[in-house]
């Protein structure tokens, strides 16, 4: 049978690098024993302009119905003033929200030929390797009161809420101790619980997840501040970093930025699995964002989209050989020394998004 | 008239790096021709040992009396226990929302003679002068409801809650204004518009503030996940970065570990000038924790405690050139190879806390 993917190009260089994961998809497809379906919808600023709205119900029917969602980017200041129901990013929050996908997977890897393009010393960040696994359908991202109320006299007041259940945490600290199973052992905790009640009962819950089977994990505890600088510090302290959605969203991109490739890193959404079929709703994104400023100008770096798909084939369809293989195509087309303008050091030549894909075929069709 | 400071040690190495800022006050006293009468009160886990408290009310009513107060750092894994409204973070907390501290300073320098400290490398660091404008007595650190709900079934709820009103946004940004014109006359505001309805405001009434009066000041607005990375990728392009409570204590510490030397980095929160006297409510605390893993040793850097000293000097009491004697007074220590063990390179000799108080007392001598 074959296996759904919705693609969502989104706004700025989404439709450009989503362009390149075709390619890889029509790869698998022909030359790697697969057999992926692929439709395609609009997400962002993009569908706002063709129907008023962040998403339509028909892609979000879709998103809902397929075995995996390839997502691009949205926003760009073409946008900034729509109204915040239907901003880009409305569209995204959404699709999160209704399929339910509650554990984000950000890796932060330092590739070997790219160690050089950190702001960080070498040594600080070569060889590299933490996984963030980030809560992404609560927090303060969804609770309410959300909204800003006029107070008269020239006085409004913005209020958002933070809130979190037990078994918010519970699953989520779930999903990190058994994902550092299969890595380094070893989950950081991460919250305020010093000045915030949410972050009193994450601690409380993760702890407690914990000694319910899990204790062969180290684990450990770190305030958000503090987290944020250690990340600075030392980064390679880290294995599995579990934080809440606010958190980390800050913490995923100062570890993203510490690599120093931050168009080569991808990101996965999951949900949990079905109770019958076992199977996870999921979305695969790059951490980077749609970088209206070179949407266009073929300069865009396709490899964090390209290895999202890389993780769609982890994690959605189990194929660990094949995930292995596109990111060995993706190292090697490193190794020849390739670099998109975001990665290349001063001096170095550079290769388009179009030239960038085609050499991770070429790499495919070579291993 | 004399001045008065009110000296809160708190815990961990705080009385330790207290002591050396003693020296410095004596110093200005007897030979800077400044009439500085100290008094000394409890805050944290000590002040909860001595009366079950994190502050008392007559140390209270002595800070909102002081002229100025010199805060040490508060808490540690011995209180870790302690029920959360008497936690040590419980007595900073309320100095910070009964004095209406509302404008908390941040700089983060680099210092010359350490920009090989930092994990960055050094055309990243050196020469970074940033402040970073911090809301201090708003935001999710306050606002209500902020609390753990039982709902039964072992299922809990925790709840925070971030307030922001038009007046408080205004005011913290006319600081932030007003400190870029003494600078390099720029400022960045950092909040999350994309999620939050306070950031909506936040970035309103921000742009407002500056249309009504600050013009001649360049301003910029970037989403707070965004600001982190350009902290790590390139933070010298910010002078001025202006942010709520809670992405202001997360940001401020990703920026103060930039500059390698965390034990350095002093801060003031500041009230409003009184409408009669003019003078402000103040408060003067190192960027860096209370470090009890280090407690006793005579390791801690004395340097963050007695720059914030030197803020007081001059935020407080108007003495520029005091405060710009005792800048170069630790300066010159430093470019003499002082090192205390936090921001030795590896193998360069240490000195202890009291050794390093001495030496920049030496260096005020010669100046
Ligand atoms: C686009 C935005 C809503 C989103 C977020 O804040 O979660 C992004 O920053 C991310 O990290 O995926
Ligand atoms: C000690 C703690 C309550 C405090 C804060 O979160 O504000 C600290 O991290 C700081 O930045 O001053």
């Amino acid at each position: 049978a074959s296996q759904k993917l919705l693609l969502l190009p989104g706004d700025g260089i989404g439709p450009e690098i989503m362009q390149e994961v075709k390619k890889v998809i029509a790869w698998f497809n022909e030359k790697g024993g697969m057999s992926f379906e692929t439709d395609e919808g609009l997400v962002g600023g993009s569908a706002y302009d063709a129907h008023g709205q962040s998403i339509s119900e028909e892609d979000m029917a879709k998103a809902m119905a397929a075995d995996a969602v390839i997502f691009g980017a949205v926003g760009g200041p073409k946008w900034d003033d729509v109204p915040y129901e239907v901003r880009p990013e409305a569209g995204l929050l959404r699709l999160r929200k209704d399929m339910q996908l509650f554990a984000n997977l950000r890796p932060a890897i330092c590739y070997p030929a790219l160690a050089d393009a950190s702001s960080l010393k070498k040594d600080v960040i070569e060889g590299l390797d933490i996984l963030i696994v980030r809560e992404l359908t609560g927090g303060v991202y969804f609770g309410e009161p959300k909204e800003i109320i006029d107070l008269g006299n020239g006085q409004k007041r913005g209020i958002d809420t933070q809130v979190y259940d037990t078994y918010e945490i519970e699953r989520i600290s779930g999903v990190a101790f058994e994902l550092a199973r299969t890595r380094g052992n070893k989950v950081t905790s991460m919250e305020k619980r010093n000045v915030m009640k949410s972050g009193v009962l994450w601690n409380e819950v993760v702890t407690q997840t914990h000694k319910n089977g899990y204790e062969d994990v180290q684990l450990e505890h770190m305030l958000a501040d503090a987290g944020g600088m250690q990340l600075v510090r030392w980064p390679k302290q880290f294995d599995v970093i579990v934080t809440d959605n606010l958190f980390g969203d800050m913490l995923s991109d100062v570890a993203a930025m510490l690599t120093g490739s931050l168009g080569m890193l991808p990101s996965a959404s999951l949900g949990a699995p079905d109770g019958v079929t076992g199977k996870r709703k999921a979305l695969y994104e790059p951490v980077h964002g749609s970088a209206p400023d070179i949407a266009g100008t073929g300069a865009a770096n396709p490899i964090a989209m390209i290895a999202s798909f890389g993780m769609a084939l982890r994690y959605s369809f189990e194929e660990v050989a094949a995930a292995d293989k596109l990111d060995k195509a993706i190292a090697n087309a490193l190794d020849k020394g390739l670099r998109t303008k975001d990665i290349a050091a001063p001096g170095q030549a550079t290769v388009s998004t179009v030239e960038m894909g085609d050499a991770i075929i070429a790499e495919l069709d070579a291993l």
